[in-house]
């Protein structure tokens, strides 16, 4: 069977994490104590985002021959934290965003107190997901590995801690290594879990193996970092789906204000080039990763 | 060794509790990424509660003979998930609440948006304590079920599920029926994880012996929730450590409401019954949880 190409790929991988995402939804309603909790929920995950998380863990399980199954579970579960972030930090007292995706945010459709609920839920849905992942064929001990993953890149050390920085950094003029250390918490640690998550679905990693995934972990998170301030200043908000110029309207540190436009699309290009010289020691399985880190720098919005 | 009085039991899981709580706050700071964002999570946990959560797992642990450190986990994890509600609860798009545990809530001293993440990351670290269970001798399987059962209990099926139907129900005069299965998700269901977790800790339980362990936690959920109801009328903030007769204020659905103030009591009672019936399968090993149902309900804060 040829390799089919990057469309092709993303398309098949996009259509089965929409239908995982739906049915696991359509499953919770049945139980979901309130219809309008539920809403708010699909509201928050389906139909929008560019879904670039399980795209990652699926590209991670090539390395490792992960079940396309178990696949579909670590991606959603890191999906799942992603979208109820979203909802909570577009709520009034983070960053008052009404557009997200095209539509209107959580809050504004569903009120406050539904929103907070809605990211609360999301978060919990997600390790039920993970857990599930036993059903699937992976060994119940790499579930609790990834299930730990996912909270410490979900919490405190990681998108939770990083957003509390980025909260009282406003106004403030970071380093370059603080800025670094904000986003590698903010954004890096969840696309880390993404591909970790994806590659302990399958065999085990070498030592080796795990660091070069590393690597490549570290590298296209901050681009994806770099290149999100990057659009920040150069797309409207019709094709950013968001509310654009949000950073410098409110006097947000970013790479952008840090370093300049060109010199942040140079440091987003060389950030690229690292992540494929950290994907050599996998050869052909990493294709799919190789081409995410382009698609990761090179993407409009 | 003579059994100890249950003042001296209780006495031991506290501090044993409050102590592990204290370290993992701790060595959560040391990763954390801002200071006050783990000052707000210690705030939010430590000095204060009555840690019934812990205190169950602990009892529950006695049935299958759960290493004591492993019930630390599976209790603190609960605990875990339970501060986090309140910090979220508490919060003015939520019950708008200044008080708890006689101390400013955590939205009034440290702002809305460090609340919001302050929850956000008490949940992720919950998932994060229980997964270390693996190293205190409980099996990877038990664990990936206690996970599963954890978020379960928090999420959409559970408390999250409770708290969005009470939002809906200010007003509405609901059934006892709704009111049960409101509360059943919304309180019930994570008392019921304390129980459950922490006699998953140990020996695999018998098909029979869940079934009874389900009925017990059944009466004490609902026992908690009837006698919230009554204190919130008949206790004053002081004792209570929070604001008293919020429920009347907001027009929320009570036991007491629909019911009155002595038939609510009676049927706490008839719960605490209920309860000592569904443990008499376990003889005295279950002695402690028998002890915390008569607590429930003859508690005065």
């Amino acid at each position: 069977m040829p390799t089919p190409s990057l469309t092709d790929w993303m398309a098949a991988i996009l259509a089965r994490t929409e239908s995982y995402l739906d049915t696991q939804l359509s499953a919770a309603a049945t139980a979901t104590a309130l219809e309008t909790l539920n809403a708010a929920m699909r509201h928050a995950v389906l139909e929008g985002g560019k879904r670039i998380r399980p795209l990652l863990a699926h590209a991670a399980g090539d390395l490792t021959g992960a079940a396309p199954a178990a696949l579909d579970r670590a991606g959603c579960a890191v999906e799942l934290i992603h979208a109820y972030s979203l909802v909570h930090d577009d709520m009034p007292c983070m960053d008052n965003d009404v557009l997200r995706r095209g539509k209107p945010t959580v809050h504004v459709a569903f009120g406050e107190a539904m929103a907070m609920l809605t990211g609360d839920a999301l978060q919990a849905m997600a390790f039920d997901v993970l857990a599930q992942s036993v059903d699937c064929g992976v060994g119940a001990r790499a579930v609790v590995r990834m299930s730990a993953e996912l909270a410490r890149a979900s919490g405190a050390t990681g998108m939770a801690g990083g957003q509390a920085i980025d909260l009282a950094s406003v106004g403030e003029r970071l380093s370059r290594e603080q800025l670094e250390d904000m986003h590698r918490r903010k954004t890096g640690a969840l696309l880390a879990a993404a591909v970790r998550l994806g590659a302990w679905s399958g065999a085990p990693l070498e030592p080796a193996h795990q660091q070069s995934l590393d690597a490549y972990c570290t590298a296209i998170g901050l681009a994806f970092q770099v290149i999100d301030d990057v659009l920040d200043v150069e797309a409207d908000s019709a094709t950013l789906g968001k509310t654009a110029g949000k950073d410098a309207e409110q006097d947000k540190p970013t790479y952008v204000s840090l370093m300049g436009l060109s010199e942040a699309r140079a440091l987003a290009e060389s950030l690229r080039l690292q992540a494929h010289t950290a994907l050599q020691p996998f050869g052909s399985r990493a294709l799919r990763l190789g081409e995410l880190a382009d698609l990761i720098v090179l993407r409009r919005s």
